[in-house]
């Protein structure tokens, strides 16, 4: 008889974003006519840009030919891709990161979830609280994570380092010795970024504990002070203890296009093995590479001209943040981040829980947020906001908030 | 300390296809001036369809639109892929799969591989000798094979179930019992298919001990024969004990393109849970779709003209497996497959080894083959030859082999 992984059946009620999704959905049953503005998912609504377009016009024609067809590219990505990423993502910032340490991958979701293959289930996880729910799962689906406990909502075996005012939503590394550290700057859900000397703690704790960094900087192009890093690579002493996630999803809108990568420094080994030939032997095993045109038009990102229209999207889309902060901290609500992140984490007034005050706003403002205490215990008590929207929409969904709160 | 997945460590030798691609490169390294033809790895060499082509070129065109852009689209793939599969793939065929039941996603190989997430540890698994790599790999990599022996060429844990001339490269259930069980037909590498009744007692075996069958179908758009099952669906029984995987790969070129799909009936549960909803769960936690690029461009292999100019291309591939098996098999060889497969599975003469032959053909004829051990220890004494190079190519090939034997 066939044994299920038991882990799964652990893992507790649905997906925040289907439940979010979910409750939108039944209002809007519930009240035909009213239409939802949208501050909640973190998808892209900017088209692809020109280069982009441009670049995958022409590999779709290229697969037409046979001369030009491509066939099984190479699971790491083509060494055209690989090589852009290695100068203009971190030699152009003084980073040496070689191609062979580039695996170029269908997403970050997909690399933060598979990269546990490598780890032995015995590893003590840390991850932040809030967090990402994809870092929390996939450890429970591996066994990591222990048994969750309903009426704490958190797993027995996690280590959950609390992000929160006092700390600026970015943690000191835990009193215990974790093996495998999630971390994600500028983060989602907080909008928070760490410092070079906070990255600097957290790179020297796991060199002294023999300890892995998960580094996700899917958010970096959003950073817009000088000193914010933008890789765990620009921290010395991070090459013997990371590993970095970026995506092209938010950078370049391609979550519909579907085009990341991990970088596995040569340095990083753990018991006796090279990190970077173990997820190479993953990869190889188990992927099968992003499509050609795909990584063409990701490649066109790079050129001058994709440079320049992705960065035209990305300052859109740092407007709606700043709007989105500007216009509801006036309004006397207490933000966070925004500032070098699309995300806003926003405190709801009175303490209200952030599932309530998902439903009021969604209610008396018809605008969909992301409930914080989906993210985590410690994001009770806020909600999560997003900057990918249409600039209208954004100015108007502010503009409904302050009237419901006028309304009071 | 962290502790890596030990069970990478007991991974042997370099995968395959990658010790085939080292010696060839090898071989042209020290030989300048002569050209390898490869019958080598399964990868195709047509380019994609016209229908295809357009209908790619038309979706890079929306996503470059505030209107036609999509972003994050359904974990699962999108309905209108989903449900022209279950209507063309399955309906047609008098299948009643229903589109849910259908998980679109980026490769036959990520989810062969994938697919043991959602199982225990502690499950033994039956694989077919010789077999398709991947299925052993990432169940050694789950710790289900248990250790390698070199001397034997065979995990520990894992049931094998020889492919022989004896029983037509098509074995019965083993006198075991096997949880999991890996079928591919037609075969890779063999080429051999099941018949009905074949696939019948395995669908009894597998419902009277709980067993599950992880059923690889991606050859299946090249059954030339009326009363050879395409899918283990046309087998009654089987929507309570089988998982199928398809793929676009050889069936529409989409080798560079990466388009496949898994289907998890409804009625399969295990241990009070349905296989489908964790499957669901894995996919939504550890993935993020196909782009939609590519849907739509598996889409259009559906319509009229779509189908029309897919199935040109295998009837071109078709000619060419006929070529090598006709010619090689007047020239005094054993061929197997090719019938109703890409693959033809040649017995080496004299009782060579599968290596010793493979060294023979590239140095003698300039041919790449792919060594039947490589495959598993029923190999020996094999190789497997590809149908997707071009037909001249092909031509030429199977000449220079005859050549080589006419030589002695």
């Amino acid at each position: 008889m066939v044994k299920i992984n038991e882990n799964y059946l652990k893992l507790p009620g649905s997906y925040l974003f289907s439940e979010v999704a979910r409750r939108i959905a039944a209002y809007t049953a519930a009240h035909p006519g009213v239409t939802i503005t949208k501050l909640s998912i973190g998808d892209v609504t900017r088209p692809l840009v020109p280069a982009v377009i441009q670049a995958m016009h022409k590999s779709v024609d290229e697969m037409g030919t046979a001369e030009g067809f491509h066939g099984y590219g190479p699971e790491q990505g083509y060494p055209f891709l690989r090589e852009a990423i290695a100068r203009h993502d971190y030699a152009a910032r003084g980073m040496d990161v070689k191609p062979e340490e580039i695996f170029v991958s269908d997403g970050a979701k997909s690399d933060c979830g598979n990269i546990g293959d490598i780890f032995g289930t015995d590893n003590t996880v840390a991850v932040c609280d809030p967090v990402y729910p994809v870092y929390v799962d996939t450890n429970a689906m591996a066994g990591r994570a222990g048994d969750y406990v309903e009426a704490l909502g958190r797993w027995n075996r996690l280590i959950y380092m609390p992000c929160v005012e006092a700390n600026g939503f970015s943690p000191e590394p835990p009193k215990e010795t974790a093996d495998l550290i999630y971390l994600c700057f500028p983060n989602n859900p907080t909008g928070a970024t760490a410092t070079r000397e906070q990255l600097k703690a957290w790179v020297d704790y796991a060199n002294a504990n023999g300890s892995i960094i998960l580094y996700d900087s899917a958010y970096e192009a959003f950073i817009t002070r000088e000193d914010v890093p933008h890789s765990i690579f620009e921290i010395e002493g991070a090459r013997t203890c990371a590993i970095e996630f970026r995506s092209f999803s938010k950078t370049a809108g391609f979550t519909g296009n579907r085009c990341a990568y991990t970088v596995v420094p040569m340095e990083l080994e753990r018991g006796g093995a090279r990190l970077n030939s173990l997820w190479n032997r993953r990869q190889t095993t188990k992927f099968n590479g992003v499509p050609y045109v795909v990584q063409r038009g990701a490649e066109a990102v790079y050129t001058p001209e994709g440079r320049a229209q992705i960065l035209e999207n990305i300052a859109y889309y740092q407007r709606n943040a700043q709007v989105i902060r500007e216009g509801l901290t006036s309004a006397g609500l207490a933000c966070f981040g925004g500032v070098d992140a699309p995300y806003i984490w926003l405190k709801t007034p009175d303490g209200m829980g952030s599932w309530d005050f998902f439903d009021l706003v969604l209610d008396r403002a018809n605008v969909a947020t992301t409930p914080g205490a989906g993210f985590g215990p410690s994001g009770e008590g806020y909600i999560r906001l997003t900057a990918f929207g249409g600039a209208e929409d954004t100015v108007q969904a502010v503009d409904r908030i302050r009237e419901m709160l006028r309304r009071g």
